[in-house]
């Protein structure tokens, strides 16, 4: 058996086709959505993330900006952006791409962003309604991207198990909700770093989602046969046999394909719902503005 | 075997001890810490806990305002209301009673309390914080006493096999997180009404929390043998041998106790962990006003 492909860049490309009517329907009311993206320092990584999601923007018609600070940068001026970006009325979302220097408190700098300019959904706020069961907001991109991934592939997930392995407050804990929220209806775990027989745990999931950031973590022996797996790492790991000397792994086991119904790939998975769902957030903030 | 009793009355007694001297201190510095209770409505068992956490503030030395409206008042009224209070310099805690009348939007009335006077600890924000990890803050009542008085019992979470049955924004929901949260470590599954097989799932459960408002539902047959079990339901039943005609029923069957390895009663369990937490985050809110 061989897993069907959970094609994260064919359900962003939906996505994406979609929103390019709805940007059209801003625009004709002289809306034009408004991504700010900053970045502080050199990190190589950090700066394709930030080129890829500039790029969707202009693919798309959604007007961004981007600020580009020095590693060396003090933390007030940052929070100084921030504040001018929160009052500027024609930006609609606000992105601080992670992560930040050392010397700057992340989790601060997102409690600064107006909430409902937190594209991120990284905002306690908008984590919060995700509690309430309110999933009508600014929804953390990447748990987001795995829920819509499985809808477009028409996953039943109502009742069945889902694991989600990691707990990370950016896409393990919000995943999990996601997962139980109402309309999900999954009977979720959320497994970790101290999950006593993680193997044992995993092999109980008719979804499993794999989100801790270690290369081909998740084995074949892991998975129950006809499982769901979404592979949320996106690792670099050394690799001599390509130019560049690396490639990108994820958290699941190639192998694991011989043992599941799906499994998304990396990269072309995850990866892609994560930007779609950052424009989608993107525009239904320039809507919500709209609408008030 | 007989299920050692996790006496929540016994554990609220001893963080009322350490409250009266954070009020003392407080009051040495006057600061006086002040909770405001709104109730709307003559709903006989709202009234009844709104009283019990007034007689409590006084006996910790806490400062009380008791607002009593009635059930036909108009929803703009109570929100006036709490922004007088939200204002209030001197009102370091505000609750609203839930339940509210139909004809107004609990979500919303929530939304307007200041997250730092949320001593429910039901303001997205506060709920938010959870997600993060961040576990210095509001903290919503009931999960907190269900935590506290497990650590007091001095059991042992660390990757430990957690179900927590019920999946409401007020309990079930933060119970997961905290149970997750980085110093718990338990591994942690969310069960509700959609969940397939709830009694194999809740037989996985080292710890079991029951928080779902169905008398005596979690049977001697759910729960592995030695497991830890938490009843946060407290259900009216009727019964004919009582003068009042009804008694309390928690959602965990007594017949549990033989089972169980430890069990929450109901009453004299969760309850008054929920009024103890309330107290020490009316507390907490006090400090904080002084630490800023």
């Amino acid at each position: 058996m061989a897993a069907q492909r959970l094609d994260g860049r064919a359900c962003a490309t939906e996505v994406e086709a979609d929103l390019l009517g709805r940007v059209s329907a801003l625009k004709a009311q002289n809306i034009e959505p408004h991504l700010a993206v900053i970045i502080v320092g050199d990190d190589p990584a950090s700066h394709v993330y930030v080129n890829s999601k500039i790029k969707t923007c202009a693919r798309l018609g959604i007007r961004s900006t981007h600020i580009s600070l020095p590693v060396s940068e003090k933390e007030s001026t940052l929070k100084q952006h921030i504040q001018d970006l929160n009052n500027a009325e024609d930006v609609h979302g606000i992105l601080v791409q992670s992560p930040l220097p050392n010397h700057m408190d992340e989790e601060a700098i997102t409690d600064l962003i107006a909430p409902e300019k937190d594209v991120d959904g990284f905002h306690p706020q908008n984590l919060g309604r995700l509690v309430q069961g309110r999933t009508n907001g600014m929804l953390p991109c990447t748990p987001s991207g795995v829920l819509r991934m499985l809808r477009w592939a028409n996953i039943d997930l109502e009742g069945k198990r889902a694991v989600v392995v990691g707990r990370s407050r950016i896409v393990g804990m919000p995943a999990a909700l996601l997962l139980a929220a109402r309309g999900a209806d999954a009977t979720v775990t959320v497994a970790h770093s101290r999950t006593q027989e993680l193997e044992a745990v995993c092999k109980e999931a008719d979804i499993l989602v794999a989100a801790v950031g270690r290369p081909d973590m998740v084995k074949p022996s892991w998975v129950k046969p006809g499982a769901v797996v979404v592979d949320v790492g996106i690792n670099r790991v050394d690799d001599a046999t390509r130019e560049r000397g690396w490639r990108l792994a994820g958290d699941v086991d190639p192998g694991v394909a011989e043992v599941a119904s799906w499994l998304s790939p990396v990269p072309g998975g995850v990866g892609p719902m994560t930007i779609a769902m950052l424009m989608e957030n993107t525009v239904r903030a320039a809507e919500l503005v709209h609408d008030r």
